[in-house]
């Protein structure tokens, strides 16, 4: 099966589309731009969603349900969030069908149009803060912590698995406060949540930072993001947490009365991330035979495949097999036993390379005699063979050690393909020739930045948090510069 | 807070409306017919999800994700399925809105129409048969068992929350095999796991039985179904299964090689509940004074609420609070000590009553003394002091007896509402004055059925599994019938 990958060198766009579909992750439906998630690759996703779900309660955080369709007239209350998204939208404009009479097809009933076209929603701050208006009287409704799961549809035209469909699946956070500080603490935490979670979960190195004015959230003062660069040289931005200050508040008319007993609008931060992230993942480690999974995230962390030519062969394989999995199963490790007989072992091996399981068992007829057992990790597809005693504290520690492995190669992979540069010629073969961070002085202008953009196709990923205080000249206008920024090629 | 709310005496139907506002379950958006689910009303739901997933997963399925839209030729293709589905739904007719350069406000682009409408999915079988046809060759590709969360839409017109909203949210599984029995088999072991759902968790007392014809899922060849029994003597169906025949296989062409080689289309079952059942849960056992939930689906089991007036005092009960909620969590225990200084223990005690805390905990400095604490369960509203020792042994218990308290209350509502009768005038009264299930023999016709439905506007919920071989006479006609069924009034 895995011979069929296109490898990343020959063509990496197409490297990565074979994966999606040859891994069984998802596939492209008969709806234009709309995917079907497949349940290998759900199965990623859900892991996914069960520790982002569990860091969210932690920080304080319920889940609730908003409505799918929002009225079209609440997108033009706030004026830049209605030019950043109202326009490329599913928009419903009839509630009913019917049977034509002549040619007995289904048609739309011209009767049933809604007084008021409905959009489906691609983010949700309006629906919430005409909702959050309600709940909202004084500083002690406050803070709201809300987090919702949920599709969101933004028709965008040219499409990719995971990476920009016209559907995909998100969370989005929404929340209330009585002050600025407050909200912009909630926006440095969820993008700090982000980045935990991209890094210990995902095993993914991502720089934190500011989004500038031309990469903002329509409608936010403030966009903080998560970056992170895939095996291409190219950046994709993984996560985003944004302060909108009284904006929707203002739009929504949703004031409180503080502890002095003043009205004032109310502060708002949202964030979320998407199944966009399962692209992240699948380029950030996989190579070409296949899927590379970090543990954590692996919905079969191990797999067992057994190696016979006789049943008889087979009945001894599989009660040790069953027994070492009971083992590891009591250690909390997610294990497979691949006991089909309609396949060869090879067959085997290969598919579940490809699926990125990170640990593969294998026994077979002198494993028995020796108790020993063959282990071979999926990162490095290095094999070794171990006594069968002790099997379960092997396989948990070289989980641990696969995790931190394939961070640490992401990690060094970064480093390698980061580069500072004051020069413009270089900055531009850089960006052209090698891909990767660029790290450069930036005049602080919108003007400036689309100039790059339009040289280059580069954007500035971001003003990294951590970006030191520096005197300099920007890359491409010679203007001061305090700080440098990160330039990069994007998703 | 509680005393707003209607009685069950009063007006049953008001009752249930301002439960679920006041108890922050859910409310109506500004959207006509969508529901908002609060985060106290989704952190049930959560619950109720989190056990029907892992039930889903017990039994061998795994989840994925399909489009939202459908286009909508594709309802065409199983002629009684449009029939049933495709009349109510809503419409996508546009991909994009602008600018109205005149007035300057939003309007759709009528240069972004679609070439086809697109259906926001009112149920997927179409859009997942289609995609089920590239994933079927052999037998060997066979079962699939495949489940889906997501919402769905279905413009109705009369709307309530959670009973019957626009867009809800459910689960809907789909499956496909490669014989009649196979297909059989899971849809009735699906409907037994709605059925230990609703009875083991929601501890909620169901007939799993058949639907007849009239009543039977659009596209289906038979409907199994849970029905349960609410408080003012109307049933409410709880949760689905259907056998699907080869019906989705012929209309989207799936066939697949046997064993033999021979070519055969596809069996399918379809399976799901939805946030109904929240409204099930709600009117299965709540009382006048609130929410009473199963402590199994409860996000808070236990609520310590300290009685004090003075600093010291507080100081002392809160040090013990906390002491006793660590033991209990211990053991699995949900706990949330209320220790907020602006309200009154009253006030307090109102509030998680109508929320359905099942076991309440006050201390007060008298109990410090003793080394006491009054403990009050929530389903019968009765209150005992007991030593803190071993406090939260008594509490594990007693949140076993409340879960199988609430059943048994259930069971027995049930059995004093279910009557037998083969008289005309008797089922009448019945139906009209008591309510409840009435167990009654039917001549088999959809004819008989409409009119029994017309005259008393009672349905016959199933035919039960478990019902008995009987020589009976129709209610209505008279005409021979070897089985009773069960009918009522029903949401």
């Amino acid at each position: 099966m895995a011979k069929e990958l296109t490898s990343r060198k020959e063509n990496y766009s197409q490297w990565y589309n074979d994966l999606v579909i040859k891994a069984d992750l998802a596939e492209n439906s008969a709806v234009r731009g709309c995917m079907v998630i497949k349940p290998y690759g759900y199965s990623i996703w859900e892991k996914m969603q069960a520790q982002l779900d569990k860091m969210f309660k932690e920080t304080g955080h319920s889940n609730a349900y908003f409505p799918l369709f929002i009225p079209k007239s609440f997108f033009s209350k706030e004026a830049s969030h209605v030019e950043g998204f109202a326009k490329e939208c599913a928009v419903v404009t009839h509630y009913r069908l019917k049977n034509d009479e002549n040619t007995h097809e289904i048609v739309v009933d011209e009767n049933a149009k809604l007084e008021e076209e409905l959009i489906v929603r691609p983010t949700s701050e309006t629906i919430i803060w005409s909702t959050y208006k309600n709940w909202i009287q004084s500083y002690r409704d406050l803070p709201i912590l809300v987090n919702q799961w949920a599709n969101v549809v933004r028709w965008e035209m040219r499409t990719r698995l995971f990476l920009r469909t016209a559907e995909f699946l998100w969370q989005e956070g929404h929340t209330a406060h009585a002050t600025r500080a407050e909200a912009i603490e909630e926006t440095q935490k969820m993008v700090n949540v982000y980045a935990e979670f991209a890094e210990k979960h995902m095993a993914m190195p991502v720089i934190k930072g500011v989004k500038t004015a031309n990469e903002r959230f329509a409608g936010a003062l403030d966009t903080y993001c998560i970056e992170a660069l895939m095996q291409d040289g190219k950046a994709l931005q993984s996560g985003t947490s944004h302060f909108l200050g009284q904006n929707f508040a203002k739009a929504f008319d949703v004031k409180f009365l503080d502890k002095e007993g003043k009205l004032d609008y109310v502060w708002a931060s949202s964030w979320g991330v998407s199944t966009r992230l399962m692209g992240a993942l699948i380029m950030a480690h996989s190579d070409d035979n296949g899927l590379v999974l970090p543990p954590k995230l692996a919905p079969i962390q191990v797999v067992i495949v057994p190696i016979y030519r006789k049943a008889e062969e087979m009945e001894k394989i599989s009660e040790k097999a069953l027994e070492i999995k009971k083992k590891l199963e009591a250690k909390n490790i997610t294990v497979k036993f691949d006991d089909r007989d309609t396949h060869k072992p090879g067959f085997k091996f290969a598919e579940w390379e490809l699926k990125g399981v990170p640990v593969r068992l294998a026994i077979g007829p002198r494993d028995i005699e020796n108790n020993t057992i063959e282990v071979a990790r999926r990162d490095t597809l290095e094999k070794k063979i171990y006594p069968q005693e002790n099997i379960e504290n092997i396989t948990a520690e070289l989980l641990e050690a696969i995790q931190e492995n394939i961070y640490l190669k992401a990690f060094k992979f970064r480093e390698e393909n980061t580069y500072e540069t004051d020069n413009w010629d270089e900055f531009v073969d850089i960006i052209e020739n090698k891909g990767g961070f660029v790290s450069a002085h930036w005049d602080g202008t919108s003007e400036t930045e689309d100039k790059i953009k339009e040289l280059t196709k580069a954007t500035i990923r971001c003003i990294p948090f951590d970006a030191k205080e520096e005197e300099g000249k920007c890359i491409l206008t010679g203007k001061p510069s305090s700080k440098r920024v990160i330039f990069a090629r994007a998703y």
